[in-house]
C-alpha cells in the first residue's frame, strides 16, 4: 500500500522515540510499498530555536528565523533515515529544497506553489522510504521558507495530493473528538468527519490539524487518517474524508475551542470604503488573517468594524495602527482574553434552529457572548475566557456531544 | 577593506559568544567594506550530532550523516545573522546549497568543484555581511555533502580565493607556534610561515589549519591570518603566505605532533604490482589517504608494504581487509599507538644534515623510531606514543625552537 505518514514532534522527541517510529515503519512496510514519511522537528526543538533567536533581540528577521527553524526538521529526518537504515530499511532524508517544495516568498508563512517530485519518485522507484522534512520549502530566490503553524501537516497532505496517495497524520491525540476532552471529559470520539467540518474545527482552535492542510486535502480529495503515533488499530482514530451521509441525523458534529482571541472594534470610521480598504490592506501587509468580521453602519455615514485576531497578531497590529496615517485617528477598542467556541456540523446546513438553540442555552446559563459569525456548517461565538468551560459543558450536553 | 573571516565552534559556543562575535564584526566594519563570515557549528554540536547518529547504530549512512551535520552550521549562521541585524548590521545567512558550493559526490569528505558566488556577490553589493555556513556543500545530485575535518577552513579559504580577498581564521589558539606549547612550553610563536611549511605542519597533526585549506590558499595565493577570536592586534597571530626569506637561517621552522597513527605492514605480497594495485584501490574505495608509505622488496619476488593511517580509518580498513579476496590471504601486521613527529622548514631544502641530526638526537635519547618519510621541506618519524614528549623536547632544544 502506498501511503504518506506524518509524525509530529512529540513522536520524535528523543533517539528512543525515533527508533520506535522507525521500527513501526519497518514492521508494516512490505516489498513494493511506496512510503513517504514527513517528520516535524524533535520535541520542543522549534520553540527552543525561537527562544535562542529571541535572546539575540526582539526583532528576529524572518528570513534568518526560517533558516534557523528549518534545521529542526532537517535534523529529525536525517536521524529517522539513519534509524530506518539501521533496521535494514532503505531510506533517504530530504530537506525542503531537495524535495522540490517551491513556495511563495513570504517567510514564516509561505504557501506551497508547486512540488517537483522528480527526485522523490526516483527514490521511491528504487524502493526507498523517503523521509521528507516537514514545514519547510524554498522560494524562487533560493531562500529557505517555512509554512507556518502546522506546516508539517501541510507538507504531508500536499505530497499525498501530488502522489495521489492517502495520508496518515500521527500525533499525540488518539483521534478527533466532538470537543476537547480536557474541558468536557464525556466528549465522544468521531470515526469520520468531513473536510468542511474539520476545517471549521481546526480554523477555530482544534489544533489537531491545521486548516490549510485540510483545504488541500479537500481540493485534491486526499483521504486523511488521524491517530495516535504507533497505534496500529485504525478503528481508534478518525478519518477525514468526503462523506457526509453518516452524520445527517446530527446537526452538530463537534465544538472547537480557541483561547487565543482578541476582538478589535474600530468605531466612527468613514463608511465610504476608503478607510475600510486601508484597514484590510494593513491587515494583509501584516499577514493577519482576521477570523470573525462584522460591520455596523450608523448615522452620518459612519460605521464600526469589528474583527478578531490572535494575541500575537494583536501585538503587531497595535504597533501598526499607532503609526498609521488614517487608522491612528480612529477610536480603537480592544477586547482581549476571549475564547471562541465554534459549533460545527455539515448537518447544520439542513437543520434549522441551531443558532437559536445555542443562544438560548447561553442565555439560560447567564453567559455573555459577543461577536457571532456563522457559515453554512458552523456557528461561532466569543465568550469571556473565564466562562468558557461552563459554556462548553452546557452546549455539549444540549447537542449530545 | 574586503575580508573573509572564519570563526570556529568555540568562538560561537553559546548565544553570548555569538553576540560577542557579532559586536566584534560591527565594530570593525566600515561603510563599503565587503565582509564574508564563515561559521562553524556552535561548540560541540558536531560531536553531539555524531553521537546521536551513533546511538541509532554503528553503521551511519554517510549521506544522512552529512544532512544531519549540516544543520549545525546552518543553525550557527542563522543565529549570527540575527545577532548582526540586531546590532544594525545588514546581514544574511547562506547554507552550502545557497552559497553555490558545488562539491564532488563523496559524502563526509567531499571536495569543492566550483563556487557560484552570484548570490553572495549580489548580497555584498547590497552592503550586506554574508554569513556562510562552513563545512558544507551540495553535490550534483542535489545531496548535502560535508568537506570533512577542518572543512570550515576550506570553505573560508575557497571563498576568499574566489573573491580574491584575504582570509582571517579565528580560532581558540593565539597563533602558530614552533611546536605544541602544551608539550614544549618554550615553543616560539611564529609571525609568518609559508604555505608549504604550514601544509607539512597541518598534514601531520598541527590541527590549527587543515592541509586542504592551505593547498587552496597556496594555489590561489590567498593571504591567511590565524589568530585568537576577538583579538584585534594582528601582531599576536601568524600570517601564512608566500614568503620564505625570513626563515632562511633556520632549517627547521616547527615540529608538528600527531597522535592518531597506526602503521600497517603487509608482508609477503606478490611483487608483480597486482596485489599492490588492489591494496591501493581498496584504500581509495575507503577514502583513506595514507600518509607514510614504504615498500621493501625481498627474495622470490615478494615485498612488504607499510603505510600509516589514522585510528578511525584503521577500523574501516581492518574490516575491509578481512573481507578482501586477495588481501585477506596476506600477513598483516598492525602497530597501533604511534605518534608522528614532523620537522618542517623551507630552509631544509638547502640545509644539509638535518635528517642525520634528527636520528642522532633520537638515538642519544634512546628513543625507538619506525617509519620515516621525507619531503623537500620535512622529515617525519614515528615513535611510540609514550616516548613522544621526550622526543619533542630533545628535538626542540636541539633545533632552537
Amino acid at each position: 500500500m502506498n501511503v504518506v505518514q506524518k509524525y509530529g514532534g512529540t513522536s520524535l522527541e528523543n533517539i528512543e522515540k525515533i527508533r520506535a517510529v522507525a521500527k513501526h515503519i519497518a514492521s508494516f512496510r512490505k516489498e513494493g510499498d511506496g512510503i513517504v514519511i514527513v517528520a516535524s522537528a524533535m520535541g520542543k526543538t522549534t520553540n527552543e530555536l525561537v527562544a535562542m533567536a529571541k535572546e539575540l533581540g526582539e526583532d528576529v528577521p524572518k528570513r534568518e528565523l526560517d533558516a534557523l527553524l528549518a534545521t529542526g526538521e532537517q535534523k529529525a529526518v536525517a536521524l529517522l533515515a539513519i534509524a530506518l537504515q539501521n533496521l535494514g530499511v532503505p531510506a533517504v532524508s530530504m530537506t525542503g529544497f531537495q524535495s522540490g517544495f517551491i513556495t511563495t516568498e513570504h517567510h514564516s508563512r509561505a504557501r506551497i506553489k508547486e512540488i517537483n517530485t522528480e527526485r522523490t519518485e526516483q527514490f521511491l522507484k528504487e524502493g526507498k522510504v523517503v523521509v521528507l522534512a516537514g514545514f519547510q520549502g524554498i522560494n524562487e530566490d533560493g531562500d529557505i521558507t517555512t509554512l507556518g503553524r502546522g506546516g508539517s501537516d501541510t507538507t504531508a497532505v500536499a505530497i499525498a495530493a501530488q502522489l495521489g496517495w492517502d495520508c496518515e497524520i500521527y500525533t499525540d491525540v488518539d483521534a478527533i473528538f466532538t470537543t476537547d476532552p480536557k474541558i468536557y471529559p464525556d466528549a465522544k470520539k468521531l470515526d469520520r468527519i468531513t473536510y468542511d467540518e474539520m476545517m471549521e474545527l481546526s480554523s477555530t482552535g482544534a489544533a489537531v490539524l491545521e486548516t490549510r492542510s485540510v483545504e488541500i486535502a479537500k481540493k485534491y480529495n486526499v483521504k486523511i487518517y488521524i491517530g495516535k503515533s504507533l497505534e496500529t488499530d485504525k478503528r481508534k482514530g478518525t478519518y477525514v474524508m468526503n462523506d457526509s451521509i453518516f452524520i445527517e441525523e446530527m446537526p452538530v458534529t463537534g465544538i472547537s475551542i480557541s483561547d487565543d482571541c482578541s476582538i478589535y472594534s474600530l468605531r466612527g470610521m468613514e463608511n465610504d470604503g476608503v478607510a475600510i480598504a486601508k484597514l484590510f490592506q494593513l491587515l494583509a501587509d501584516l499577514h493577519i488573517n482576521v477570523d470573525m468580521i462584522s460591520k455596523q453602519t450608523y448615522g452620518d455615514n459612519k460605521c464600526t468594524i469589528s474583527f478578531s485576531c490572535t494575541d500575537e497578531q494583536a501585538k503587531d497590529l497595535d504597533k501598526a495602527i499607532e503609526n498609521h496615517e488614517i487608522l491612528s485617528e480612529i477610536m480603537v477598542e480592544k477586547q482581549p482574553n476571549l475564547s471562541i467556541l465554534s459549533l460545527v456540523g455539515v448537518g447544520m446546513a439542513t437543520a434549522t434552529g441551531v443558532a437559536g438553540k445555542v443562544f438560548s442555552i447561553l442565555a439560560k446559563e447567564g453567559i455573555m457572548y459577543y461577536q457571532i459569525t456563522t457559515s453554512e456548517i458552523s456557528i461561532s461565538v466569543t465568550v469571556n475566557r473565564d466562562e468558557k468551560i461552563k459554556a462548553v459543558i452546557a452546549l455539549c450536553e444540549a447537542f449530545g456531544l
